[in-house]
């Protein structure tokens, strides 16, 4: 078991990930201007990242019986609009590092960053017009109509999560944050890539709310866990600083729960911290953080929670997928599932 | 005649508008999230506007015989997009004002300012896609492409003119300015409203270079005649901050016309000035700069050149519209073209 699960799910994420990766880089302009424009719309992308979205995408598609050729335009659109919107996160959430080097805006200045996020975005559209060719008109219309949606559930949930940092709203119950999350990292992770890879694959555009649930318990079960791992994970295989979210004031579960059980001391002490600019937020105040959160059972609550979600995603998961073919992508699809509903929690 | 021509000018500019208007809002969720973002997406446009770039594309369709409804989703794509760009450019050139109130980012921080950008941008996509229902999905695919290159040649545009201030790069010379120009503001208030008007109104996607010259020359016309007005301008014609330009650093011809012509210790104490943080121009200095400029013939040269591209621009008009057949429109376009190319320079 690697990185990122069996043997099975690296080959297929190397195979899927390496043929959108040769085709989006086809898609990315060499023309003037470049030193302040087309040098950089690549940057991001040449860094790497698993291309776990595309290969959704495309295994959907080939579950259902339509080969990789006719998902590949639709996979390289979701990988572009994914850059473009790490891009703009970095400079929104005022991250410095991205893929072990320096963020786009840290580099180039957050003007010049704004602009290269926007073109990747302009960019993503392009498969999507040029999937006219191959998969005719209307369906490509529906297929960027889909799109539209995503991105719009994505900025709908960062508005959330922004806005509640920038306001420092101590009073995020758990549906806020479950509602924050469909938004943001289930719709532009786990529903899109699936739908869409569905419809390519000729799945009625009626009869899709299947991968909706499944994308839905999927990719909460997946935050939620992430969110753990990341005050109590191993930070080798995590991968991220362990306790950046405490110190990023980054609202979770694990702080909605805590914010209902904690005393008034405790949320004026949180309070008082998230209140602070970032750069002067001490790591003892973060360590009492996290000594309350385990101290009121938030951590342990976040972690039923997810394995709660990760035993529906995997019912929901064989209803979306029943009338499904492929064998070899829908057993990926449910190693690749195991493997992420299964991290070290 | 008043601040937007003649009465013919201004009467089409406001029903065109105001139909434009109307549409546009309903494009505008009501949904939540909405403090943190769709109360803010209808926040510039709110604010007004001529709505000049809708009205050049409806009344381009309706001049070669295609009723307004016909071209209203297009056009309100068009000033939704404007306003997303407004939104994003305003951060990246760090202005404070917009249509006589704080930006958006001043009210809103910019990491917020930069979602709600995107959500517009989105939302443009919408009524695009919504085209198919009145023009079927090959014309609409077809707007949907042009609509990208336009906001990828805006975005080029953009990029050049930060990249140059963010270097303070002192040898632009006139043919980097006009392929900035013709990237930045030709594409985005003149080829792109005309040609997608034009296809509307039933022209061959094959016939549209006439509107790409019309519009470059128009465009540029009008550009470096409003970087004049911008130097030597009546501020309440103009409706700008005189002088604001050089206390941006803004590239323009009438720079670029005196870089080439300027001594060595003269370029040099503009570059210091250019170096500076904004907050550190003087008002004394842009006064030298301000007279340079007019002691080197650079606010006149800008102006012959404005006036030759103007002429053009009317020759070029006749030759776009020549097989157009809707008089008032053409009648509306000829005036609103004599306006833009003979205001008060």
């Amino acid at each position: 078991m690697d990185a990122t699960g069996g043997n099975l799910v690296s080959s297929v994420l190397r195979e899927y990930g390496d043929a959108t990766r040769a085709s989006l880089f086809e898609y990315l302009p060499t023309a003037e201007p470049r030193r302040y424009l087309y040098d950089l719309v690549g940057d991001y992308p040449r860094r790497g990242g698993r291309a776990f979205r595309p290969s959704l995408c495309i295994a959907t598609a080939r579950a259902f019986g339509t080969p990789l050729e006719m998902a590949l335009r639709t996979a390289v659109s979701i990988e572009l609009l994914h850059n473009a919107m790490l891009i703009h996160d970095d400079i929104e959430d005022e991250s410095e590092q991205r893929r072990g080097r320096p963020t786009m805006h840290v580099n180039e200045g957050v003007p010049i960053a704004i602009n290269v996020g926007d073109t990747l975005s302009l960019l993503a559209m392009r498969p999507l017009i040029d999937n006219r060719e191959t998969l005719g008109p209307y369906l490509s219309l529906r297929i960027l109509e889909e799109t539209e949606r995503m991105a719009r559930e994505s900025a709908e949930g960062q508005a959330l999560e922004l806005g509640w940092r920038r306001d420092n709203v101590t009073d995020v119950v758990e549906a806020d944050y479950l509602l924050m999350v469909l938004k943001k990292t289930c719709w532009y992770s786990f529903i899109q890539p699936c739908r869409i890879g569905a419809l390519v694959g000729g799945r009625d555009p009626s009869d899709l709310s299947g991968f909706d649930r499944f994308g839905y318990f999927l990719g909460a079960a997946f935050q939620i866990q992430d969110d753990v791992l990341n005050l109590v994970g191993d930070r080798k295989k995590y991968g991220k600083e362990i306790g950046g979210d405490i110190f990023e004031g980054k609202r979770t579960l694990i702080l909605a729960h805590f914010f209902k059980s904690c005393s008034d001391a405790e949320k004026q002490r949180l309070k008082v911290f998230f209140g602070k600019p970032r750069a002067q937020r001490l790591p003892r105040e973060a360590a009492w953080i996290l000594d309350a959160l385990r101290g009121h059972g938030s951590i342990d609550y976040a972690r039923q929670v997810a394995s709660h979600f990760a035993q529906t995603a995997v019912t929901e998961f064989e209803g979306a997928y029943q009338d499904a073919s492929g064998s070899d992508d829908l057993e990926f699809l449910r190693q690749l599932l195991d493997y992420m509903v299964n991290r070290d929690v």
